[in-house]
């Protein structure tokens, strides 16, 4: 990879002045994300304002030097590694949170904000911003808008293409452009603002983002669901969407998952209520006010009642509800100390099509004989699949690798997709050409050509080569 | 307006037999729409298949023929007008529900379907489908998608955009898309199927579409709130909309409204209950079931109690909701009897600004000596402006269309935009540079190129020439 023009590093020193990073332990920061891949960038830029950006843009653009905007590098895609080198733009600087309109029910926020700081800042006025990614004490919201990430409760608030109004950023050709009204309906025109959600910063710098807030439910209550199979959890799953309450988060995990956690759990003096038989777990959440959250309850409750259950769990204070929400809780580490390495995808598929999905991910684990595991968003048919081995045994990393591409293609036959809140990122680019049809994919590349006509934002990303 | 090559003529009646229509009195069927406008098409083509409408964009393309995507023309803004000639495609036999998928919450349709008749297929199974424009008995779910029509109960569940999951369409390049999946979340390349909702059949012709669904409340009750003035119900529409239990109808009336209902409604020996005082009605609806509604209802009761409340009026049953929302339904006929003329108009500004919005409309009555009168949907800042005229009045005419950009200009300097729900067409086209800025719009149009490279598809709407 060549190092910067010489030209341009003076003018962006220049610019920048201590934002423009040359040294290389501090280029190696900006290098990696939470995909494990690494690429060093030529120089890192942290910006103070949009004005620098844009000025930014067009020095870059000028040379054709490649430009990866970053929030906080949390992603698991690889979407913020500098593969093809340039010049890193970390948003760091820019966090700040320009207005909190209570009224309006928006915030105007720069992008560096993260999301927890935001959230802490909203609570006062009983309103917060939906999405909610488990990074979220430590990613940024304009990674979050970047990867259109969602999170438990986007199953009854959405993911963040959902909940954003305005956004203001800079195009791959060097124009600020505003998208979008700080008003929660609109027809004026192309809608830009949710096209740039989830483009990976492959389209332009989100510089401002008007966020669309909802009121804070005051009271939470959760239900823990046990059956004795994955299709008698997706049956109550259907049935718990079909009718009008829509819990606020409903979380799913299959029996493995249900035993790991419980071994974990037990091994941690705790985990004694959970059945070690059961096929399947599903954590029903109801939020509301005093009056109403009881009957919430009784009609999920009645919900998740029928063929195949086996236990059913109602919290009745905040902390029965933490100690119901510690199986799920708990499986991340259990996961981790039984592989060192995970291939952890969130593929999504048709709420009716889970257990055909989670069938076929057992037998993929059989055919490889690796452990393979699904948990998550089960409202949104939009399930984690881990698939877990030992990156120090190549024959267990190779039968890892040869599961993705099968577990790509199960998805997308059962009329899912390949991402529900990743997003493609590196990891997941190669595979698009089967999820997106041929002429779907070459309108995607004539739309990046339109918002980034020398190709320097985000090369290699989401788009296969 | 030149014919149509013969060539083409001859290859799209072998194409669609029948179903292409030339005769002037069949073509005159399809030249206008509710806009008022009119330009006869110079064929009429009625595809049954999503093949026949390939063959036909590629077919005109190939002669350089306008083609203009047509729903039931209930549209406002002269979005259907054929003003450049060319083919009206009308969707009238495309008008198949595909599959009703209750438990993917999902329905796969054509875009001929009425929005009624949808509605009416989804209630057996408990749902619906929240875009509920006026027009719904007649428009077609398709239009409904090119106009992200919306409708007053959007404050709740969103308008089209917000419930649309995957759409199959052909592009003004001849190509046949697949955008978005039957999932609710997703996270897998640039998000089209939103951008082509609203694009008023500018970008590619929509042959089929999966939409969200919503599980249907099985009970409403409407509470009518009336207050001194603009000021006090736009407080209480923002104290309304800032608590947990979000209305699921929030409608707004100005004094000027009100009184002319009343009149109507005492005309036809009803309305004794409203009083002639009100400087402002707001109608309240909350929706649940048996045990929960009491509660919201009590709820939203609580937050539309403020200063400046006259009356507050609670619906016991269908019958007191119905009367309720007599008045609200009074509007539209009453509005007719004091002027032959109007321009309707569906602007937005944030909730905040409603005030100034309205203060704003009546100021400008008074300066064009004209009744000009606001209501609509509160709680998402869009308001119906009705600049009323006698069409007879060469005077009153000027006044009338002179009013229109000063109202535009002020919704925009509140933050606001153009259209809400009805989108641009012909009626708002020119308004869009103040609307948006200069290096927005160019992007608007790079991306029309992107879709559509010989602009072939609805020329003259939306974009300004």
């Amino acid at each position: 990879m060549a190092d910067l023009p010489q030209a341009l590093d003076r003018e962006l020193a220049a610019l920048l002045g201590p934002a423009w990073l040359r040294d290389e332990s501090e280029r190696l920061t900006y290098a990696y994300d939470n995909s494990r891949q690494l690429a060093v960038p030529d120089a890192v830029a942290l910006p103070a304002t949009r004005e620098q950006v844009l000025a930014l843009v067009r020095a870059c653009r000028a040379q054709r030097v490649p430009i990866v905007a970053r929030g906080r590098g949390t992603n698991t895609t690889g979407a913020t590694v500098p593969v093809a080198g340039g010049v890193v733009v970390s948003f760091e600087r820019m966090d700040a949170i320009l207005a909190i309109r209570p009224d309006d029910r928006c915030a105007v926020v720069e992008p560096g904000v993260l999301n927890g700081d935001l959230q802490r800042a909203l609570q006062p006025h009983g309103l917060f911003w939906p999405p909610d990614p488990s990074s979220a004490e430590f990613c940024t919201v304009g990674g979050n808008l970047a990867c259109n990430a969602g999170g438990p409760h986007a199953v009854k608030y959405g993911a963040s293409r959902d909940n954003i109004l305005a956004l203001t950023a800079v195009t791959g050709a060097g124009a600020l452009i505003h998208c979008g009204s700080a008003t929660t309906k609109g027809a004026t025109g192309y809608d830009l603002q949710r096209l740039l959600v989830g483009s990976e910063g492959t389209l332009a710098l989100i510089v401002e983002a008007t966020l669309k807030l909802t009121p804070l439910p005051p009271e939470r209550r959760a239900l823990r669901a046990l059956y004795r199979d994955v299709a008698a959890a997706a049956a109550a799953v259907a049935r718990l969407m079909a009718q009008p309450v829509t819990p606020a988060a409903l979380e799913f995990m299959d029996g493995e998952c249900v035993r790991l956690a419980r071994e974990h759990m037990l091994a941690n003096g705790g985990g004694a209520d959970l059945p070690a038989a059961a096929g399947a777990l599903l954590m029903i959440e109801a939020d509301g006010d005093a009056e109403t959250l009881p009957h919430a309850v009784e009609a999920l409750a009645c919900a998740a009642e029928g063929e195949g259950l086996l236990a059913l769990d109602d919290a009745a204070d905040a902390a029965a509800s933490a100690r119901l929400w510690a199986a799920r809780k708990a499986l991340s580490p259990a996961l981790r100390t039984i592989a060192e390495g995970k291939i952890n995808e969130d593929v999504v598929v048709p709420v009716s099509r889970i257990p055909e999905l989670v069938a076929g991910v057992q037998a993929l684990a059989r055919a490889s004989a690796l452990p393979i595991v699904s948990f998550g968003h089960a409202g949104n048919g939009n399930l984690h699949v881990n698939i877990l081995y030992d990156p120090a045994d190549a024959a267990q990393t190779q039968r890892a690798q040869a599961a993705l591409p099968q577990l790509f293609a199960l998805t997308l036959a059962l009329g899912g997709t390949l991402s529900g809140e990743h997003g493609i990122g590196l990891a997941k680019r190669d595979y698009m050409p089967q999820a997106v049809t041929p002429p779907t994919l070459a309108l995607m590349r004539q739309l990046k050509t339109a918002f980034d006509p020398d190709g320097i934002l985000n090369p290699g990303k989401l788009l296969p080569p």
